[in-house]
């Protein structure tokens, strides 16, 4: 199933439109990956689950940096004083913490190590390639369609309360405690979504830099499918 | 007076050795410009001191930018979760805070409004090009070279002790209450620089990467005699 073809936007949308219009953008998407609907249906075998962490970890890792592009863009003081929370959410404070630690116990619940994780010597080429694509969008595309694009986020709550239920449910192998990366996203990425939403709200307002958010939040959307297509090819079950 | 030639490392220096290079680099550098000088002497009339903060702001406010390029390109969640406080430290935490606001307020003091320093309608070509250059430096070069070039700070508490001195007792018409900038980072920059570097003596250790460390500090000195310069060429007393 190849994404949607998405329209631009033929004339200026008031805030409330646009922001419906985003929400639409990112409805039927992400979730609906058939690698996705697998894992939270209970389909996936532990090599398959082993496979998306380790995989996913790279994505991981590179969140810090694609929000610190976006900081170093950004010529707004008061969003970057809230922006740089995603950063330190994810690097932690001290040894131990963050959300990026958080998926490494995660790698080791699943049966890994941490080292097989952090040296990315399972990290499939379409993987890399999209994630770069992701961190090289905000390093070189003007900050608002970077802040556009992390719009994925809108959807992440449900995402994540759907993603947590399954794991529980359908995989018992692993440690419910260890699903606390799952945890701490169902309550950062409303807060995460709820500015960036505000800051794009509030400065997309002519019809052309609203095409370009959405074609951002497209683009997000097909980094995160063909990530999920790489994982698929590499480790689902035909 | 040109900038001094700098020789590259002709074989890989002990870590103190490298260190003692590095301090070389910046000892007889910046604080030396003719500008400096007269600033530090007293020397200057209130319009050099109004263009030089008015100018020197375009610094500031690029500062959390380019701190956010290292962030952005730098793989090491452990030096990450420390150099995250440089922008917090300049942007600050909420609306009245951090060092960019300190710099409005010394702008204020010296008689300037925040409108005509924020609007930049002072700002001299090459303050500007020196700035960007730092920051697309931070953006475009390993890391570990822009870690290197942050290393004018070794010699920052000194220079601010002084700056501070020159200022209460030659600049008695400015408010000295707003010369809080430069008394923070007399804290500030020890421990920045002390981070920084830990970093360059713990993975700048064969004699290419050396190398081009030296020469990254040399292209900040560069940048900061630069705008030094420019800031001269339009207010200096001739």
């Amino acid at each position: 199933m190849a994404p949607l073809a998405r329209g631009a936007v033929t004339q200026a949308l008031t805030p409330d439109e646009f922001e419906e219009a985003l929400r639409e953008h990112v409805k039927d998407y992400h979730h609906l990956h058939p690698f996705h609907r697998r894992m939270n249906t209970g389909q996936c075998s532990p090599e398959e689950i082993r496979g998306w962490v380790a995989n996913r970890f790279y994505y991981q890792v590179n969140i810090p940096r694609k929000d610190a592009a976006i900081l170093s863009t950004c010529p707004d003081r008061e969003i970057r004083r809230r922006w740089v929370q995603r950063i330190i959410d994810h690097d932690g404070t001290t040894e131990g913490t963050g959300g990026i630690e958080a998926w490494l116990r995660l790698a080791e619940a699943v049966g890994l190590t941490r080292a097989e994780v952090e040296d990315a010597r399972h990290l499939l080429p379409g993987v890399r390639f999209a994630v770069d694509a992701y961190v090289n969008f905000t390093r070189t595309r003007p900050w608002l369609e970077a802040v556009a694009s992390s719009l994925t986020e809108l959807f992440a709550p449900d995402l994540m309360a759907e993603r947590l239920a399954a794991f529980e449910r359908h995989y018992t192998w692993i440690d419910p405690k260890e699903l606390s990366y799952f945890r701490s996203r169902i309550t950062q990425a409303p807060r995460d979504s709820e500015h960036g939403l505000e800051v794009v709200r509030r400065h997309c307002v002519t019809q052309e830099t609203q095409t370009a958010a959405l074609s951002a939040l497209s683009f997000k959307c097909d980094v995160l499918w063909s990530m999920l297509d790489a994982i698929d090819q590499a480790y689902g079950n035909r």
